[in-house]
C-alpha cells in the first residue's frame, strides 16, 4: 500500500470515526463542566491529563479492545465475582452468616471494587444504561455493609471474625479501600457525586480516623490506599485525605509491618521509598507504591520526592523490566529480581504489574513531560495489558512468561485457576486481581492518548481518535486522528478546533516520537522533516482542516539483548513498531526450544506476516547435558530449515496449547 | 609432583591413616556380629553395602568434613534446636503447657529427630561417650510425649491444639514420624536395641495402625515416612512396615490430599510415582518418594516399580539438574522446573534435594551396579552436600545458587534466616532442614565408598580409607586406600586382607572411573591399563601387600552446556576431577556480572590454583537494555584483562561477602 493510497484510506476511517464519535456523544451521561473524566488530576506538572470526555477512542486497536471490554470482559469479570461469591459476601454480612460463609481470600472485595471502577469509567464512556442499573445493583448490596464509622470489610471484625486491623500485613482492608475509593473517584467523575461516591468518602473518613495522626501508628502490607486518597483529594479538595496520604507514605519503610518469610522487602518496609534507588520486593506493591508517592509528591510540590520516584522509576526500566515492559522476574514472592535478571522461562511479568507500570509512568509523563515514560506506557499497554484477555475476552493471563517450554493445558472452564498454573489464559482465579485491572485500565484508555498545556496540545498514543483539548484562558482546540498503527506507521492529524476568541494565534500540536522509531517523517504544510525520538512539534496557527502527518517506521526489526541480561545470551527478539513479537509452536510445526533464527538478513515482511530464517533440529538426548565438547554436548539432525511466521505477542496462545517464546538462539 | 613422588606421598598417607583408624577402632562401641552400621541394607540387589563398621575414612577432604561434623557441625545443631524452642517443646507437652508456648514450624520435632540420626551414626563411628550421654539427654526428653498408642508429636492433638491427622497437606507429622524412624534404625543399628529404638518402632506400629488397610485412606503431604517403614522392615524383620509403606507407595498420586495453591503436584500427588517418567513438583518430597518407593521395590521384587523409579531419576539427571548435581530449579514451590529450565542465578538447588538425590541414587546403584549412580553421588557430595557447611562448620547454604549477582548481607548469628534470603551461609533457619540433613549424611559418609558383593569389593567413592568386606559364605577381603583425591587423580588400593580359608581363591577388585575421567590408567602388577568410564576390574588371588593404582585424570577442564539449557547459552564452566569450580568477586577484583573468558586455551594449573584468562569490562548503563544493535547495547570498555583464579564452588562465599559465577560468558 503506497503512502498515499494510505492516506485516502486513513481519509475513510476519519469519517467513520467521527460519526461513531457523534453517537457516543449523544448517549453519554456526563462531561460537562469540571466533570471531564479524568482518572487523574494532577494540580501541577508539566503536562496537563485529559479525560474520556475529551479523547474519545474512534477506531484500531484500542478501540477495538474497548469494545471486547463492552461486549465479553465486564460482564465476565461481573458473572466471576458474584460465581466466587466475592459479591455474595456482601449479601451474607447483611444476613448475618459471613462468619460461617465467607468466600474467596482477605483481598477479595477488591475485586468487586476494581470491577466497579471499569464499570463506571464504562458508563461514563458509552452511557451504557444497562450496566448503569448493573453498578447500581451493586452498590444497594455494598452499601448496607458499612458500619456508622465508616469501616467497610466483608472478611474482619463481624462476630466470630478476626478484629478489625488485626493483620495489617496479610488483611488488606486498606488496600481494599483503595480499591474502593479509586471506583468512588471515577464513579463522582463521570456520573456525579451519589450514594457510591458517599460510600468512598466515608470509608477514606475512617481511614483518616482510624490511622491518622493519633490512630493507628502503621500502614497496609499492600500499598494502593496512597493513590488512591490523594486522588479523592483532588476529587474532593479536602486535605485530610491528602495528608493522610502523606503519613503513609511517610510510616512505610522502617519496619513497622511484621515479619515475614519473604522479608520486609515484600511490602516495600525495609526502607523509605524516598530513598529507594530502584524498585524490589512485590512488584505491584512497589509500583501502586510509586505510584502514590509520585501523586504526594506533585500535590505537595515536593520535588525531592518527585525526584526520587522518578529515578527509581528510570532505573527499573534500565535494569529490571522485560522487552514486553513487563515488570517481576521472580514468581516466588512475585517480586524484582536483581539488575538484569530477567529470565524468559520463568517470567512472572504480572499483569498487574503492567497496569500499574503504566498508572506510575502516566503519572511521571504527566509531571515531567518526558517522552521515556510514554514509551514506557505504551510498550507496556502493547505487550503486557494487552496479551492478558484473550480474543474473546472471557479469559485472561495472570503471569506472562516470556518463554514457554511446555504446551500449557486447557484451564477448566467452570474453577477458578491458581495464577501462574497454565500457561494458557484461565477465566478466573482463585486471586484475581488481573481481569479487573485490565478491565478499569480498558475503559479509561482514552486519558492515555493526549495531554494539555498552555502551548498547545500533545498526542502521547496513537489510536484513531477525536481529541478535545482546553489549553486555558478558554481557549480549546481539537484535532482527528486517523491511524492503522502500529499494524502501519502513518498517523494523520486533522485540525477540527482553534481557539474561538483568538483563531489567528499560534499553539504547538505535539506528537511522540518512541525511542525505537529511526528515521521518522513528519510532514506538514507539503514539507517533510526527519524527525528525532522524543516529541516532534508544529507551533503555528492552525486552520480547522490541516494536517499533519507523522510517518514512523514500522517494520519488523532485529532487537538484542544487553550483555548483562544472561537468560538471553546469544538470542535476538523481533519486533515491529510497539509490538514485541514471538515465535509459537503452532506456526513452526515443532517445539520452540530447539530452534535457532538466521540474522544475517533481516525479517522479511509478506502480505502482512513478519517472517524469519528458522532452523529447528531434533536434538540426541543424552544421559548428562553437560561435557567437554561445546558441539557435540546435544548433536543435532536438523529436521526444517525456512521462513517461519512471528505473531505478536498479545495474540500468542489464542490457537490451542503451544510453546512461544520471544527470545530466539541466533544460529 | 610427580607419580613416584605421589605414591611414596601415599604410603605415608596410609601408615597415618591405620593409625587413626586402630584408635577410632578402640574407642568404637558396636559393630559386632550383624551390627555393622548400616544405613541401608536391602535384602537383594547388585551389589551389597558396607556400613559405618566395615568403611572408615582415615584422611582426606571427607575425613575433614567427617571432624568438622564431629568438632562442630552437630553441637551446632543440638545449641540451635534448643535454642529455637524445638527440644523445649517436648519438655512444654510434659508441662502441659505446650498449646499455649510451642515455637517453631509444624515439622519441628524432625529437626530433632534428624539430629538424632546424625549423632547415632557419629556415636557409632567414634564411640564419643560424651555424645552418648547428650543423646539419652535427648531421649529422656521425648519418651514422655509419646502417648499410650505410640502418637509422638508436640504439634497436634493435644488439649488446645488441632486434632491429630486433621491436616495431613501441612500437618507432617507422618514425615516427623519418617525421621524419627530413620533416626531409631540408627541408634539400632550402631548402638543395639534400646529405649530411643522401642520409641520408633511403637510411632511405627501406631502408625500401621492408624494408616493401615482399616484406617486412614490417605497419605502425608511430604513423602519420608515410605522410605523409613522400609528400612525398619530390615532392621526387625517384621513385614507390617512394609505392607504399610507399599500402601503409602499405591495410595500417593491419585489426588486423596487436599487441593493447595501450588497444586497436587507440588506433593506428587497428581500421578502415581510408579507412572512418573521425570520428577515433577517439590524436588525433596519427589526425591524422598523415589528413594522410599526404590526401598520398596527392592524388597518386594517389583521390578517394574524400580524400573520407572530408575528411568524417571536418570530422565531427571539428564535434563532436570545442575552441573553441581543440584536439583530443583524453582524458588516458587521449591520445585523442578521443565526440562533444560536451569538458571543459573536462581537456582533453588535445595541443600536437602542433595542429600535426597544421593540417597536415591545410592540405593539404585546397590540395586543396579551402574556407575552412573555413584556419578551422581559423588558430583552432589562434592557440589552440593559439601557447599552447605561454612569452613567453621557453623553455618550453611540452604539453597545453592549458582550465580550470586549481589554481594550477600551478612546473616544475622543470633536469629534464624529466612531459608533462601541471603547469599551468605547462615547460622540456622526458620525452616531448617537442611543442617541436620548435611550432619546425618557426613556423619554416614562411609557407607557410601565401598560395596561388596559374591566376587569381590567395589570401590565407588575415593578417599583414604580402610576397607573390610564380607563377600559372603564368610569370605572376607580388606583394602586400604591412600589418596589426595580430589586434589589428585592417584587412588592407591593396597590389599591387606585376602579370605582366610582359600587364601589362593580369586576375586574381583572393582574400581569406579567417572564418566568425566577420560584417558584414565589403571596399574597393576607393573602392566598399566587404559580403562574407560564404569567399573575397572582387577581379578585375581591378590596377596596381602599387592597395590592396584587408578590414575584418574584430574586437570582443570572446560565443561560446555546442552544447547537447550538456554539460561547458560554462551558461558562455559570449569570443573577438575569431581569438583565444580567458580569465579568470586573475591578473587577477580570486580563483579562477576560483566566478566568473560577466553576458551582459546585450557585453564591453567599453577602452584595448585586454576586460573582462567578473563575480561572485566565497565559498560556503559543505558536507559534501556534492548536495542537494535548487537554491540552496542552496552557500550564497554575494558578494566582488566588476565589469567583469574577459580575457586572449588564447594568454598565459595568464605571469605565474605562476594559475587561468584559457576557459568562465565565467553570472550
Amino acid at each position: 500500500m503506497s503512502s498515499s493510497d494510505r492516506a485516502q484510506n486513513l481519509g475513510d476511517l476519519a469519517a467513520t470515526a467521527s460519526t461513531a464519535t457523534a453517537a457516543a456523544r449523544r448517549t453519554s451521561l456526563v462531561y460537562s463542566g469540571a466533570d471531564r473524566g479524568l482518572p487523574i488530576a494532577p494540580s501541577a506538572g508539566r503536562l496537563r491529563p485529559l479525560g474520556l470526555g475529551e479523547v474519545q477512542i474512534t477506531g484500531g486497536f484500542w478501540a477495538d479492545l474497548q469494545a471486547l471490554n463492552s461486549s465479553a470482559m465486564i460482564e465476565h469479570c461481573e458473572a466471576w465475582v458474584e460465581q466466587m461469591g466475592w459479591t455474595t459476601n456482601f449479601d451474607a454480612v447483611v444476613a448475618g452468616t459471613i462468619a460461617q460463609t465467607r468466600r474467596g481470600r482477605e483481598f477479595s472485595d477488591s475485586d468487586v471494587y476494581k470491577l466497579m471502577e471499569a464499570m463506571a469509567w464504562e458508563i461514563g464512556r458509552t452511557g451504557d444504561e444497562a450496566m448503569n442499573a448493573r453498578f447500581e445493583a451493586l452498590v444497594a448490596r455494598i452499601a448496607p455493609v458499612q458500619e456508622a464509622d465508616g469501616y467497610l470489610s466483608t472478611k474482619f471484625g463481624r462476630p466470630g471474625q478476626q478484629p478489625r486491623y488485626s493483620d495489617l500485613e496479610w488483611g488488606h482492608e486498606l488496600y481494599c479501600y483503595g480499591h474502593l475509593i479509586q471506583a468512588g473517584v471515577a464513579r463522582g467523575r463521570t456520573a456525579g457525586a451519589d450514594q457510591f461516591v458517599e460510600i468512598a468518602v466515608r470509608a477514606a473518613d475512617h481511614v483518616c480516623e482510624a490511622f491518622g495522626p493519633d490512630g493507628i501508628d502503621n500502614v497496609c502490607g499492600h500499598p494502593e490506599i496512597e493513590v488512591a486518597l490523594v486522588e479523592l483529594y483532588r476529587y474532593t479538595g479536602d486535605r485530610r485525605y491528602l495528608d493522610q496520604a502523606q503519613l503513609f507514605v511517610d510510616r512505610r519503610g522502617h519496619g513497622r509491618l511484621g515479619q515475614i518469610e519473604f522479608g520486609a522487602q515484600y511490602f516495600q518496609d525495609d526502607q523509605p521509598v524516598r530513598e529507594t534507588a530502584i524498585m524490589t520486593g512485590h512488584s505491584v506493591r512497589a509500583l501502586y507504591l510509586a505510584a502514590g508517592a509520585a501523586d504526594l509528591a506533585i500535590e505537595e510540590g515536593d520535588d525531592e520526592l518527585l525526584a526520587a520516584i522518578t529515578a527509581q522509576t528510570l532505573a527499573t526500566l534500565a535494569r529490571r523490566t522485560y522487552l514486553t515492559g513487563g515488570m517481576g522476574a521472580h514468581h516466588e514472592g512475585e517480586s524484582f529480581g536483581a539488575d538484569y535478571e530477567l529470565p524468559s522461562d520463568r517470567a512472572y511479568s504480572e499483569t498487574c504489574a503492567g497496569v500499574a507500570s503504566v498508572m506510575l509512568n502516566q503519572r511521571l509523563l504527566l509531571a515531567s513531560g518526558e517522552a521515556a515514560h510514554a514509551d514506557a506506557v505504551e510498550r507496556t499497554l502493547y505487550n503486557v495489558v494487552a496479551t492478558s484477555p484473550a480474543q474473546d475476552g472471557k479469559a485472561f493471563y495472570y503471569t506472562n512468561t516470556l518463554h514457554q517450554r511446555v504446551p500449557g493445558t486447557v484451564p477448566d472452564a467452570t474453577e477458578p485457576s491458581a495464577r501462574a498454573s497454565s500457561s494458557l489464559r484461565a477465566p478466573w482465579f482463585e486471586v484475581s486481581c488481573c481481569p479487573t485491572n485490565v478491565a478499569r485500565t480498558v475503559a479509561s484508555l482514552g486519558s492515555y492518548l493526549a495531554s494539555a498545556d498552555d502551548a498547545g496540545t500533545q498526542l502521547h498514543q496513537y489510536a484513531s481518535a477525536e481529541v478535545v483539548a482546553p489549553l486555558g484562558d478558554g481557549r480549546t482546540v481539537g484535532v482527528s486522528v486517523a491511524t492503522h498503527y502500529p499494524h502501519d506507521g502513518l498517523v494523520r492529524v486533522t485540525i477540527t478546533q482553534v481557539p474561538e476568541a483568538d483563531q489567528d494565534a499560534e499553539w504547538t500540536l505535539s506528537l511522540r516520537v518512541p525511542a525505537w522509531a529511526e528515521r521518522a517523517v513528519l510532514r506538514t504544510g507539503g514539507v517533510s522533516t526527519s524527525v528525532d525520538a522524543g516529541y516532534a512539534q508544529v507551533r503555528r496557527a492552525f486552520a480547522v482542516g490541516d494536517v499533519v502527518e507523522l510517518e514512523l517506521p514500522v517494520v519488523a526489526r532485529w532487537t538484542w539483548p544487553d550483555a548483562r541480561v544472561d537468560a538471553v545470551r546469544g538470542q535476538v527478539a523481533v519486533e515491529r513498531g510497539p509490538l514485541v513479537l514471538c515465535l509459537e509452536s503452532t506456526d513452526l510445526g515443532a517445539s520452540v526450544n530447539t530452534v535457532s533464527v538466521d540474522t544475517s538478513l533481516p525479517p522479511v515482511e509478506l502480505d502482512g506476516a513478519v517472517l524469519v530464517s528458522a532452523t529447528t533440529v531434533d536434538p540426541h538426548d543424552t544421559p548428562w547435558p553437560f561435557g567437554p565438547d561445546a558441539d557435540a554436548v546435544a548433536p543435532e539432525r536438523v529436521t526444517d530449515r525456512g521462513l517461519v511466521q512471528l505473531v505478536p505477542y498479545h495474540a500468542w496462545a489464542n490457537r490451542g496449547p503451544s510453546t512461544m517464546r520471544v527470545w530466539m538462539p541466533v544460529s
